[in-house]
């Protein structure tokens, strides 16, 4: 790329009509340095925990761990064990890291106009100093650079954090994590914040699998409760939930395939309870028990108040030669049609209409933005939807939501930015990209006269650090 | 709110580019001051049949009949009894409107870039000339100032359908309403064309329910025809339809949750039917019964000439609770997806070719906008498409509209604006707003050189008010 | 029509901030002129392997061949038999072709603002000279300027193909096909590029009906093995696949209501295809042939290298009365909701991984492009998503596809351009959207410093010419 992008133009992203420009860069401006609120991500908590953690060579920090990027340089048949990716079976991958680095630098150009684009160019630039382009040419001495930062003090995770400006960092966790390094962390006299979030899907999805058994005797170890029946299971989960809110959980993570929601009846719950405990259990006894949890959290949410997020509509492990080779989470994840109406009744029959639950909807299904979501927490009380995530973290996707959900839902129904990444360092120019969209949507609801300046300046600040705050109760 | 809404710039909401605004205000103002074409919406009738028809207070008028108002203020935790809102079972709601007021102006920031929002704020200003923005401290004092006009001649109804410039008026009745508002309307000598509409679900929809029974005996009384038997209820329908038509209507109105059609044979309805009046029949057979009465009023709609409307796709009363708490139409209708090109395939192999029938269509699935009812209605010479719906009645929701409808569809097989409300004074703020939308983007396409600046003046003309007077022969 | 289109503005179409608009502008004029690349489309090859192939009137040129223009007018209630258009049973039609284009003209209205009316209009100005507006008043003078033009050598097929531009037009081609035509250019000495595509559809969907059997014979008579088992037909289509590919033939092309695919045991797709050849196979039968034979076709391209294309989601010949009157491909095929992320999901677990396979995947339900496709093809190196299609071959629908595609997907996971039209005088006004739309695209990236001119540059000439160029391996 090119002079323009190497200046990181300060107007940057913004509509082009000057009027609205000049406001968006004010309201921006008021936004840019607030504290970054991070309510949901998937940063390893080691991170911190470790006051020398070492990021490793540029390709460890930015390659090797990222599927946003790799999967790109994959669909155009660049083999993922040329780029460094671990087989599960341990078969021979590249281990020259500065090859690795070339090959990506090569294929930059495949990343035009994509966020991860934008996310890499602005972390080389601000995060990492670099000034220029990155291509095949510059490849080693960038990486040379990169790697020299790494090397100092100020490229130790806590101290980013605090370069960051980050408030508050919330990771995610399985129920029966022991959260280990966020104690460590606590004890570590280190004031960043750095607080768990209970995920129990490997305890409440696919019932049907071995895994899942697997997951049951974790949970009764680290709860303590041998798990032997519905009533046990229930009891170790509230048990996991004291201790993750004991620890600063402000929130609780549910990832279903669907919004599915069903409420079953205690004998027709225990049945199936134990035919999973017994490996008897089938996918639609799995579909309706998760169904069923979905509930039994809300109900967990309204007592002990912690928030319920639920991500809904990914296909995980699309290609099972993929996964067999490299595991979850490797960019084979693929969003379907999601429906929320019909599926969330059930739950939202029971607890929509109570204050004391706070519900976030995330969707990869942008059609249920004006359809569905936005309706929907424009009436319950206790819902809230989202911010645009994973495929839709990008800055059209911002605008398509901005546009699609706030007519109907309103601003105050939604819970601004988070930024849902396990890559530490591009933290800040996920934000950075939230706060230019939302100060740009902002800024033409002030030029047509839809809204004055002065609400536009509390809009941007709440949509910037107000609503995630408050709806994660992060005070 | 501040100073730029409260002079209610005369370029509010057009797009900025200065050369396309230019256009689009010049457009916008050849429409302005069109009469204004009604013909779809559910005002009542008894304002216009007592020529003293009293609003009540401010609180009567804009908030306790609003489910747009106050499904966004319980959505926010505020119960909707401190709102006024009469609950089913006469419980104790609040009474006190000032207090109620009061609520209402210190949240009207929930309010903030939504359409309820811009059509508030200019009824407030350009109905009741309030200049000073709502908020909690001005709450009173615009409370005052409304109260005191409401007294005036000027704001009873009669009056206000004439300041508003209407030319016509259709509202929407049960098929067995006796159009006694209407008739007496017709026979006070005003002359305010105010016309019913045939909307006859209740005798059509959910024949599984106890309600259905009720209904058909409301039509055996109001068509003097006693139905005992499919052919009978037949009879009655056209009855009601021609005596609908004797009265002014021009059209008919459907309600379905699905698009879906099939045409039964006799045998098989007659048998449904019976279950029906037996309280016998299934929820299969109530889909299916409407899916065939469907194809039945269009071919009535074929014999005598009322246009056809069908509005698909809202999941009527989504909570139990709060339906049995205040009713149907208190903010909890949900959408759904919604399909057409395989749902509407039996009454289109029927009646779609047929230039006797207009048939129109309405959807809150804005997907369906490209993908189904565009191709559809630029095949078939029956079919229409109706504006943006509930929702998506909204400045963004017809930009969507006009990108995603037109260039399939064109200008002519789609049938204007209409306003859809029972708020009957925010009528010109919906229609103001159309005329905005359709002035810019016609403008757009003018800037772009896609369309001439005369077509474009045709264009503006039509969409504002030709399409609605021709579409529903309302000449 | 008036003043500003008749002059064809230069910088018609792009968006209106002067200061991408000259970028937009800048980055068309590089791409205006480079040759035409046409990889998929339905033009005649008779029309090239007679020199002196004669198009007839205006009539026979612009109106009966073109379902996008007749079934607007068809839409206002005017017969397609009043436009000439020819019925199965040879009932008559107008036959008085400039009675045909006056009512075409007196209608042109209808087209405003849409894309056929955009290519007519640039069709009539730049391939035809006519400078008057097209309006009832003008209609017999502009057909006679028409009629007189086509009287000329100029405007033969292989002329006008020199004068377009284009550097190769690849047909569609029946399993069966002789392509005599194409030989006959081949052997013409005529250096004009026309190459065969394969499009098996006829012997691979719709099993259960009679014509398929029809199409077996003529499958073996053209492969000259005698198709009477599964193992035959595989023979006979590889068979014809190996001619065409000798013919020039780049690509195969596979039409699908749905993009269903499911790996059948060869026990099971045996029975199946007995059963088909006995005729007594169900509709069930055909959905799971044709979605085997996806994945056997997708197999064949990995081993021959002839790229796939797979169009999906048009329910074709909505209208059973129409058809028997008018046949297929008039103007009654509309689009369904369309599914790819499980229904692709056994080919590409198969051969998704593949970069011997090019798998061109083409919708015609826009909610696919973020949700599923562009994820699909930022994963799989098989995968690229073909241009938006049929009724989304429009500016906005270009927009959209850019909008929603390119964050996700990257350019280079997608092919460029097709026209995809029968309608051979509109060829060069679809490029010419195509390339605005793509040059106004990508200046909105380098306005809002995403990309760099140089960057810029390069993607414009790639989304004009190299990414077809290079997808359909058409160097």
């Amino acid at each position: 790329m090119g002079q323009a992008i190497a200046s990181l133009a300060e107007d940057r992203y913004f509509d082009l009509e000057p009027g609205q420009k000049e406001i968006a860069l004010e309201l921006y401006q008021q936004v840019r340095d607030l504290p970054l609120v991070c309510p949901h991500g998937h940063v390893d908590p080691r991170m911190f925990s470790d006051p020398d953690y070492d990021f490793g060579t540029p390709v460890d920090l930015l390659i090797i761990p990222d599927h946003y990027v790799y999967r790109m340089l994959y669909s155009h048949g660049i083999a993922l064990e040329k780029l460094g990716i671990p087989r599960l079976d341990d078969a021979v991958v590249e281990r020259d890291h500065r090859k690795i680095w070339q090959i990506f630098a090569e294929n930059f150009y495949l990343f035009w106009g994509t966020p991860t684009g934008i996310w890499l160019n602005e972390e080389l630039r601000l995060v990492f100093g670099v000034e220029s382009e990155l291509n095949g040419e510059e490849a080693q001495d960038i990486y040379d650079q990169i790697a020299e930062k790494l090397t100092q003090p100020e490229f130790r995770p806590r101290k980013m954090f605090e370069t960051f400006n980050i408030e508050v960092l919330c990771t995610t966790d399985a129920a029966s994590d022991s959260l280990a390094h966020h104690q460590k962390i606590g004890e570590s006299g280190w004031t960043g914040r750095i607080l768990p979030t209970f995920r129990p899907d490997a305890v409440v999805n696919h019932i049907h699998k071995p895994g899942w058994r697997e997951s049951i005797q974790a949970l009764s170890a680290a709860s303590d409760i041998d798990v032997q029946d519905y009533g046990g299971y229930i009891r170790a989960l509230e048990n996991r939930r004291a201790y993750f809110k004991q620890m600063g959980a402000r929130a609780t993570d549910h990832a279903a395939l669907a919004a599915y929601t069903e409420a079953l009846s205690s004998r027709e719950v225990d049945r199936i309870f134990q035919r999973a405990l017994q490996g008897e259990a089938t996918e639609a006894d799995a579909v309706r028990f998760t169904g069923h949890m979905l509930i039994e959290m809300a109900r967990m949410s309204c007592e002990d108040g912690l928030v319920m997020q639920l991500h809904v509509g990914s296909e995980r492990d699309h290609n099972l030669v993929h996964w067999q080779r490299f595991g979850p989470n490797t960019g084979a994840d693929i969003p379907v049609t999601s429906e929320f109406t019909h599926n969330l009744q059930p739950l939202l029959e029971e607890f929509g209409r109570n204050s004391a639950l706070t519900l976030i909807l995330f969707t990869l299904d942008e059609s249920t933005y004006a359809r569905e979501l936005a309706p929907l927490a424009g009436f319950y009380p206790a819902l809230r939807v989202g911010p645009p995530w994973w495929f839709h973290d990008s800055f059209n996707g911002m605008r398509r939501y901005f546009d699609r959900m706030m007519e109907t839902a309103g601003i105050y129904n939604t819970v601004g930015f988070n930024d849902d990444t396990r890559a530490f360092p591009s933290i800040p120019a996920r934000h950075d990209l939230w706060r230019r969209a939302s100060a740009n949507w902002v800024a033409g609801l002030v030029a047509r006269s839809i809204v004055t300046i002065q609400d536009a300046e509390a809009m941007v600040k709440d949509l910037a650090y107000g609503l995630a705050k408050r709806a994660y109760n992060l005070d």
